[in-house]
């Protein structure tokens, strides 16, 4: 059954994940660093988050080709499950958990950090930092099993990524700073892919080398909202400060959810919509962004014109449900309800990482049709929500985005088309 | 301390009132309804609603102008109280409870039944109706004890007035077309200022003179999805369909949310902003929406045009605290921590009514300041929304938008200025 609109949502899709691949963002970041490098020390490339691989492979190419470094490469990537794509000359490749940190996670950050000890002040460290960081680069300072119950804790209770990394940076070997100060005397080249709307260099992946803006006092202000347990040792981590400034890291930020929402942009302009964009700093709950999209498109469509509304960012979910979805897949499918009976009108949300949640789809499409479409199946779209289980019922009605895991993550874009 | 964001907003606030004002409209009703009036006949004057009493006022002049009413008017006027503005010749003048019906409303109400009693074919009832109605105009076919408690269980629980509707026009003598088959034989003009997103006229004050497009079963699913505590003879009510046809009523819209949006747009532009209307139909929780639009402004701040963004409709609150406050105040409320620190930023939203939730101001405002201004007074933002406080903490900061009950209501417009 063809659907046009279907069509032109996975057009949209794919051309935004192609714009914001780490290639490119990489290689004109190592096109700047890469002359202030020592030509006698060693490289160690540390390559963290979702996009881990993709950034890994741009760095060897570029910094392979024509003999740019001397010396043989070494290093460590670190991404999540099923993100690597294979051997990559000179590296050492790790997948773990993610969005919960896992002993993989651990066990991988510990080599990281093997790499990057005895370092003299030639060699230099290639940091290559994108989301997911926060969960993939870790050592707790408390017992794994605990970091993960806060963690989860945090997740279930709505905080938000710079609540959640404000506390976990404290419960870290490596966050807020301290993976820059175990490389010491060596020079840190940073690059970073931002995953959180705004780019505070301090909480993307929690900032493993740049020195933490937070304080002591912020973490216990979030323990204390939302009445977070945790142990007398956690207590003491929270007490503990973190690095305020770091004089061997240079840092450049590569990519961001701006750059998504330009190709969302592009890519609706070449199918006759005129964008407008929003909004490129998304951060209210997941359902009330689809459903405030779904109020827009409604007030566009039949006017006449092709028009497509743009929002970036990163929404939250509130868990209160066992099902299964992310927060894409939750704004498209409370948009299917405001959206319902429209001709013509569709809103969906796109992860550029393309894992929405724990789940294989990058995101959810829903059109007019899409809510008769659940409830003739049997969903209905509040207790769906409710149950947090939109994966399911979008995948019945075949209103899952599905990618593959796409190697880069700049946050979300949701797109709401309507003429 | 001169703010001129602040004032801004004040004017902005004072023209969409003046706009929305319901004597022109009234007016305009009556040119078209006037010359279908029995000459002979008797006309009844039903007012009902926050705006009722403007609209009596508008009916009575226009009527009187001229002899169009050869006969002496007469009728019952039933609004909000403080509402009234005084007497008006020939009608009998009541003030009432809302958003939760009180005995006051009931004995109104059976005034105005008794109104429309004993009329002949050649009779008319010209019926002006408004938003609140649904509070105001109620016989209740239960206990007045049950009533109040089912809708302040709905309230309570976040179901939209849809739903709260769906359910209340079954436990009433006079909702869901029932008021008009009272007046039967005589003939029903009903004019109507919609305070629904969409217009739905069966479900604007519950539409006493307007077919049910609701069924016994809807409602029983809102009492199912709430798990409201209702007693045996409400369960027997609900189960108890209403009319679907309705052939001595003829109705016309006079008024609604677009127009509210389009005097935001026309105030916006006075002052040199570009208005982008977003949305006319917005629905979602007051909180969300105001963070959706301070993230929309903080995209658009400093980009070197002054931007005015307009969404109208009617949010919703979840009740969570015993706090004061209304949709609109929250909303603002929320948008402060979206925008804090902004230069030349504001977000605010009124409610058209002039009365935001149980209180005295029309909606809240919040500019990049109000953050900092209410922590240094000890508020802070996340835990007053909890506590559904916003009233207080706006107080605190000159953040109320008071207008005085406005005598009209075509709900709520929100607006985010910056440049």
């Amino acid at each position: 059954m063809e659907n046009p609109l279907r069509r032109k949502a996975q057009q949209i899709v794919e051309y935004c994940i192609e714009q914001v691949q780490p290639k490119a963002a990489v290689q004109r970041a190592l096109e700047q660093f890469v002359p202030m490098f020592s030509p006698e020390g060693k490289t160690v490339i540390i390559a963290v988050g979702k996009a881990a691989w993709s950034m890994a492979q741009a760095a060897v190419e570029q910094l392979q080709t024509g003999g740019r470094c001397k010396n043989s490469l070494s290093g460590v990537v670190i991404t999540k499950y099923n993100h690597s794509k294979g051997e990559l000359p000179g590296l050492r490749i790790f997948e773990a958990g993610h969005p919960v940190p896992d002993q993989a996670g651990f066990a991988a950050t510990a080599q990281a950090l093997c790499a990057v000890e005895n370092l003299t002040e030639r060699d230099q460290v290639l940091f290559l930092l994108s989301g997911g960081g926060s969960a993939l680069f870790e050592q707790p300072l408390i017992p794994a099993e605990e970091l993960q119950d806060i963690t989860a804790q945090l997740l279930a209770c709505g905080a938000d990524i710079v609540e959640i990394n404000t506390v976990r940076k404290r419960l870290s070997g490596v966050k807020g700073g301290r993976f820059a100060l175990h490389c010491v005397p060596a020079r840190v080249y940073s690059v970073v892919l931002s995953d959180i709307v705004g780019d505070p260099l301090d909480s993307i992946a929690s900032g493993p080398a740049y020195p933490d803006a937070t304080t002591c006092e912020t973490a216990g202000a979030v323990v204390k909202k939302y009445q977070l347990k945790i142990s007398q040792k956690a207590k003491e981590c929270l007490a503990e400060e973190t690095p305020k400034s770091l004089d061997n890291v240079i840092t450049v930020i590569t990519g961001s959810v701006r750059q998504l929402c330009a190709a969302a942009a592009d890519a609706c302009i070449k199918l006759g919509y005129r964008p407008i964009l929003l909004t490129d700093c998304l951060t209210c709950q997941a359902r009330e962004a689809g459903s405030f999209l779904a109020s827009c498109a409604r007030s566009y469509a039949g006017k006449g014109e092709k028009v497509a509304l743009i929002a970036g960012g990163e929404t939250v979910v509130k868990l209160t449900g066992k099902g299964l979805g992310g927060r894409n897949q939750e704004l498209a499918l409370a948009a299917a309800a405001g959206i319902a009976g429209l001709a013509n009108t569709a809103v969906f949300s796109l992860g550029s990482d393309g894992t929405d949640g724990p789940t294989d789809a990058a995101g959810g499409y829903a059109d007019g049709m899409t809510e008769s479409r659940l409830t003739a199946k049997g969903w209905q779209i509040v207790q769906t929500l409710q149950d947090n289980d939109a994966y399911h019922a979008l995948q019945a009605v075949d209103g899952l985005l599905m990618t593959g895991p796409t190697g880069t993550n700049v946050n979300d874009v949701a797109v709401a088309l309507t003429e």
